[in-house]
């Protein structure tokens, strides 16, 4: 309930009989528009009682009210806020702003780094850029655990404020974890857990770079990686990517000729022709690295998922310099909307990064954090990885086998080793327009990065989100409209 | 499992005999320390099917690796990597950083505009600066809430990538809820979810302040959000705080003084002191930013609870110039460790907010968000704060009895009208060591900002997440030891 005590300013000394300030003050919100048309208030004798006045006060108040046609008073509902009013109209909300207000002066200059979000159209099918399945995930099984760690003692003291590097059970497994799988030596004082891969990188570039630092990434490479390091006033330097990943001939041309503060880079596939980076580049770019002193960030989001041969191992695995920042995600594994990444780094560099992300979000959720380290430890996780990569391939061979049958003869593809995306090229230049707004027209939503078919004539389409109904119905619908 | 194939690189027209490969290959990760001492490998059988050579082989390779003492081979449980290794040892980890690698180059320079953060001790009990008790918050509902709405076909949408904004049907509840509870007028697309009230403030002056840009704030301040605007590039400009709030004559004179571009301001109730800004001052504020042109953060985390008289509305509610931007919380609410919170402004702000929280961490958690909505819909978060400000109008009270009985010699407050803390100071100067320490000795960690204790010999100490039990032993650990 609105603060009645406050809105209606009682002078019960004054001229003005108190029933009447009472129906003057109400027809001021009403007239503000801060009560609507339809909007229920409190029964004349509630509103009594919070007034500390005398009810007839405030019948006749109500009543006067009434009558000037400003509620409507409904013996068995209640009181409610006239739908037509009797003078004027309720001020009118802008489109702009909240209060009704026009915000002349306040001047929002958008960034030249970010660019600008268009939140999703309403379709029936649509294409992404290589997010997972969370129909097929442990999804229910995650929030079984989370139910069951609140109802747990440790779990409320969860609840409340905790470390800032995030839950130390996770922490724990994870070292073991990633030891493991990939032959990642570190403590848990090594890693900080964060929002997914985006808060890491977020994290580490705008703990690390200072304006106008060098950073060296991949052409083409991934669009809010990029944005990041801009926004964070770095200087991209771009090395081209082939069949092996990023030049890292390139790479050292480009150290000779500036100081480079750090590189990012996604080897475990390339963001976004989805190349794997062969283990000799690993092992150059980590001598570059310490060659020239630069940080490497090893952005590693599709290590899990690799469909033909066995991955190879991370550079943070060989790297013996402590030059490389190790970022992997849980939202791969289980869902896009489980914002869980963590970041392996020096201990000095992991400080650091704790201070700046107390004052961005405060924590992450430990709760959620707690339940995802029970799930590696009872090995449900690796469980659902096994599973998923089985389902993944298939689906990225079916995907692939679609493609081509029915838009071979418009684009043309590799296709990819691991991950969940395809790196499509068009064989004839393809107008973003004609593409995008006559397959929504369709029915089928291009969820991907529209600046890689303007500027590469080519983009990214995800296959593991789709089943197999879904596949055949999308590139259905494509092959239809071209 | 780790990727063998890539770590056993075997040349089978070699000179050297397979079996020789494998065995060196597998002394390498031990002595390079990422196989480590009791680390359990793959059966024999298993490491030749996974390297496609003869069974016999990888028997030959395992057998030589247990003569020279590598591993121990343990017919029921497998193969492991001996604990007592042949030479040497497996590389140290430095506590430096991970990979047993020290950083001599990586030069981390922490940030002038963060404070280090140190994570809690372990304790019996605590006393924090002002933190609600999930153990009193409907948290197994929210957990079945979100259970529910995974299983559900929108739930499974949920967990896809969604709009930088926040979860659409809470954006529209909460536009409902903040009309009736604050008399705040806004529509969904004047609202963005937000990582708690933290996140907000993040969000708000990243996107504002350009460097060098003046903020007028409160001193004493909520310290995260100088932190914040310091570290966004803005520039402090304090105005002192009394019984009534911030004063707005020495507000008005800095804005004569200097171009100011935003304000910060905590009115409902002050961080750290706890009063109360006055109506009157609140609509000087309003005015003096319209006169001025300047943005108002108002940070209104703790409307919510107020034990005495009601509220005071919004800056926001009152403000028809759209210079105001609105932030509130569940977090205080709820958990501290569920970090929902929400921003209010006018459009073109929220979208350039949502350009930059897209590079932040993305999104929120949809589905809890969507959880809250459903639990305000249900009216559970409303019967849920009713419960909540009765128990902490009593936690208060008790807590402010026994203070005064046990260390009312030493120190000074006034009982707060709402929040969850009391500012309170010390009579006679207190040295930080002397206070945290003797007192975490004793089993009592005051979870507080010591910086109020060195500048203004006063801190905040929470009342709320205490009940009767914790009140009167943490206290009475307090009343012993001095």
């Amino acid at each position: 309930m609105l603060p009645w005590q406050t809105i209606v300013q009682l002078d019960r000394d004054g001229q003005c009989p108190v029933y009447l300030q009472i129906v003057n003050a109400i027809i001021k919100e009403i007239s503000q528009g801060r009560l609507q048309p339809g909007q229920k208030l409190p029964g004349a004798r509630r509103m009594a009682d919070v007034l500390e006045v005398n009810r007839k006060t405030a019948a006749l108040a109500y009543e006067e009210l009434m009558a000037q046609g400003w509620i409507d008073i409904n013996p068995s509902s209640g009181s409610y806020v006239a739908e037509s009013l009797p003078v004027g109209e309720v001020k009118p909300l802008s489109k702009d702003s909240p209060n009704g207000a026009h915000v002349p002066n306040l001047v929002v200059t958008p960034s030249r780094h970010l660019r600008p979000y268009s939140p999703p159209p309403s379709y029936k099918y649509a294409i992404d850029d290589g997010s997972p399945d969370p129909r097929i995930a442990p999804m229910n099984s995650l929030m079984k655990h989370c139910r069951s760690i609140v109802k747990s003692y440790y779990g409320r003291r969860l609840l409340t404020y905790n470390d800032v590097s995030g839950e130390a059970t996770l922490r724990a497994v994870l070292s073991r974890y990633l030891l493991e799988t990939r032959g990642l030596h570190c403590r848990p004082e090594h890693i900080i857990i964060t929002r997914g891969s985006q808060m890491a990188i977020f994290l580490v570039f705008n703990t690390l770079l200072e304006k106008g630092d060098k950073v060296i990434v991949s052409k083409p490479n991934y669009g809010s990686a990029n944005w990041v390091i801009r926004h964070a006033g770095g200087e991209l330097l771009e090395a081209p990517v082939d069949k092996d990943g990023i030049l890292v001939d390139e790479v050292e041309r480009l150290c000779t000729r500036h100081k480079i503060k750090a590189a990012y880079i996604t080897p475990h596939h390339h963001f976004p022709t989805t190349v794997t980076l062969s283990a000799q580049r690993r092992i150059q770019l980590l001598s570059l690295a310490e060659k020239y002193g630069f940080v490497i960030l090893e952005d590693d989001y599709d290590y899990d998922f690799q469909y033909g041969s066995a991955p190879i191992l991370p550079l943070a695995s060989v790297d013996n310099s402590g030059w490389v920042v190790y970022s992997g995600s849980f939202s791969k594994l289980l869902a896009p909307s489980v914002r869980v990444g963590y970041l392996v780094a020096p201990e000095p560099l992991i400080r650091e990064i704790g201070n700046l992300r107390r004052i961005v979000d405060r924590q992450g959720d430990t709760v959620m954090e707690r339940a995802i380290a029970d799930m590696i430890t009872d090995g449900e996780i690796q469980r659902h990885l096994k599973k998923a990569v089985k389902t993944y391939r298939q689906r990225r061979d079916l995907f692939c086998q679609i493609l081509h049958e029915n838009l071979g003869d418009q684009l043309e593809f590799e296709v990819p080793e691991g991950g969940m995306a395809v790196w499509t090229r068009f064989r004839k230049p393809m107008p973003d327009e004609s593409l995008f707004d006559v397959l929504l027209k369709k029915g089928l939503y291009l969820n991907v990065d529209r600046y890689f078919l303007k500027e590469w004539q080519a983009i990214r389409l995800g296959f593991a989100s789709l089943d197999e109904e879904e596949i055949r119905a999308s590139l259905g619908i494509w092959a239809e409209a071209f």
